[in-house]
Formats: C-alpha cells, sequence, structure tokens
C-alpha cells in the first residue's frame, strides 16, 4: 500500500479535508494500547483555534481510549483504502491490533500520543478541548493542533458513506469562484 | 428547474442525505419573515432520536430567524442548483428575498412553519431541540421530525465544499456490504 509523504499544513484551513463529508479514521492510544476506527458522524466547528465536532459512540472501544488520553489522530483516507476502512469499521479493536491486522504503519505524531497512519494522505492531530458533550450526545471537541497532509493529489478521492455497506467515492472538482465574494473565498 | 417529486421517508434512515457530507440549503421562517442560506458544516448525531447538530453562525441573517422560530427545513440540493448555492451563500437575507431572487419554489412544510425547497431533492424538517451550545459554538441541535425524499435518483449528485470556491461532485458508488457484520448494516 502506498505511504504519503506529507507536509505541514495551516491547522486553521483543514476545513479542506473534513468539509467534504468523508469517512475518517481516528488513531488513538493510551498506556501502550492503541487502536483505530472509522468514523463518519464529525463536523468543522471553527476555523481559529481550529475545532471539530466528533461523535464517538460508547460501544466502540476507541472511546475508553480516546476519554483516557484525550487526544486522537483524525486521518482522512482516500479510495484505495476503501476496504480496509470498511473492515476497520467491522472489528473491535478489544479482540484486535488493527494496525497489525491490516499492515497499516504507525507513525509518531509531535504533539499528541496517538499514532498517524502513514497510508492515508492526511493526517491531523486533535486534542480534547470540550469533553461536556460525551455523556450526553457522544460528543468529542478537539482542537486540530497540528496538520499533516500529502502535496498531491490535491483533490482525493475521499469515500463518503450513504449506509447500507454503499459508500460515495468523491466525484469530480467544480469551480464556482466567480459566484463568490471575495471576503468568502 | 426541476421539482422533484418527494415521497415520505423514514426520519431515522436520513444519514443517507448527510452522511456523505454534502453543502445543504436551510430554509426558515418567522413572522412574515423568510430566509435561505447554505449550509456546510453539520453532522449526523443520533438515528431515534434522528438528531442532526448545525452550525449556523450568528452574523448569518439565519441565525435569529432559526434562533426565534426555533424550527427550520434542511433542503438538499443536487449538482444542477450549484450555482445557486453558490450565490444564496454569497448574499443576504437582510437585503433580498431569496426564494423570489433565485426563483425557488416554497412548499408548505407539515410539522414546521419554514417551507421545504421543491428543487432540492430531498428536505428534512428540523425542531430545535438543544439550544445550549448556540452561544458558545453557533451549534443547533436539531430533531428530524418529518423527511421528505425524492424516490429518484437513488445515488444523487451532491455537491461537497473544498474550500476556495471549489466543490466536490459526489462520484461512483461502491458497495462495500461483503465487508460488514449483518448488525452493522
Amino acid at each position: 500500500m502506498k505511504i504519503f509523504k506529507k507536509r505541514d499544513f495551516p491547522v486553521s484551513d483543514i476545513r479542506r479535508f473534513l468539509e467534504p463529508g468523508p469517512v475518517v479514521l481516528v488513531s488513538s492510544a493510551y498506556k501502550g494500547e492503541r487502536n483505530i476506527m472509522t468514523m463518519g458522524w464529525h463536523m468543522v466547528m471553527e476555523f481559529v483555534p481550529s475545532l471539530v465536532g466528533c461523535l464517538i459512540s460508547s460501544g466502540n472501544h476507541s472511546y475508553r481510549l480516546v476519554s483516557q488520553a484525550k487526544e486522537c489522530v483524525i486521518n482522512i483516507p482516500t479510495v484505495e483504502l476503501a476496504p480496509i476502512v470498511a473492515k476497520i469499521g467491522n472489528c473491535s479493536g478489544a479482540e484486535v491490533d488493527k494496525f497489525k491486522k491490516f499492515k497499516l504503519t504507525a507513525v509518531d505524531a509531535e504533539q499528541v500520543s496517538a499514532p498517524l497512519i502513514a497510508q492515508c494522505y492526511a493526517s491531523l492531530e486533535c486534542k480534547l478541548v470540550d469533553g461536556s458533550l460525551r455523556e450526553q450526545y457522544n460528543v468529542f471537541i478537539f482542537e486540530v493542533v497540528k496538520a499533516h497532509a500529502a502535496p498531491t493529489p490535491k483533490y482525493p478521492r475521499t469515500i463518503h458513506y450513504r449506509g447500507d455497506g454503499m459508500f460515495m467515492v468523491a466525484g469530480r472538482s467544480l469551480n464556482l469562484r466567480q459566484y463568490f465574494r471575495p471576503g468568502m473565498l
């Protein structure tokens, strides 16, 4: 599997990766244990600080790891990883080391304990800044403190979940800049 | 512009429309005033009740309307409406009636005061169930109380924002059911 060579990316611009709604892989680590989960429910919440709301159900093995570590990495996979993304979402970290099982490469992050996944084209290091919605909604509000992204492809073929085992693959690009006010770009 | 003939759709399954991350049109109405805004920051939060978290910035004209009405309709447009979606996001309801300006057809909703947009292929009637995050994060938590969707196309060509005036159009479908455990479908 391809390993993406990533560069630093401004955290205030990470909406570019998350706003189109891709399924992502959340990696976490705590006291020698690590895990990966597939996540589809997330949203950008602010540019500066760079905030992302994520729903991690308490039934997931990662819920405890992320809660204890108060950190995670949001990795964005492309279509080449689609079968692995689906498989990761259908087994539990309580039973397997998903890095080993799916031959994914864990790379040390700079500011958090959770590892980056080398086979994903972008990885966002996140720290929990508000856990007050966790109990009622399973929602974690993270600040993206460091972002890594491959310079190419510029328009990656991310995958988007439609439910019922069906995914949508990111299609063509559409330039609508002509309709934007300068300050809105 | 095409008017979609919609049918009732189970509210517990509306993730199918929102989870892939499309840009949506939020319609609202209060005391004779109405508006439409373009929204890209939202996430599914629960199946039953059917919850959706939405970020509506306090700088938007719709913020006040939605706050006062405590209701809205989330309409999902397809690529045919893309220029209109961008234009709606680049003008203010304080100055224009966007239904009139963009020749969009307002259809009465069943359970909320805000109108459905006939030219969108799906429309979700929403009631505000938790406004406690509005002040800190501009986040509204809505319950989808009624959903309307066109039976075709099954896999609509929604549009997804990448920032900087560039959109991604929903591409091909990928069936990964074989990797799902039965209970996960």
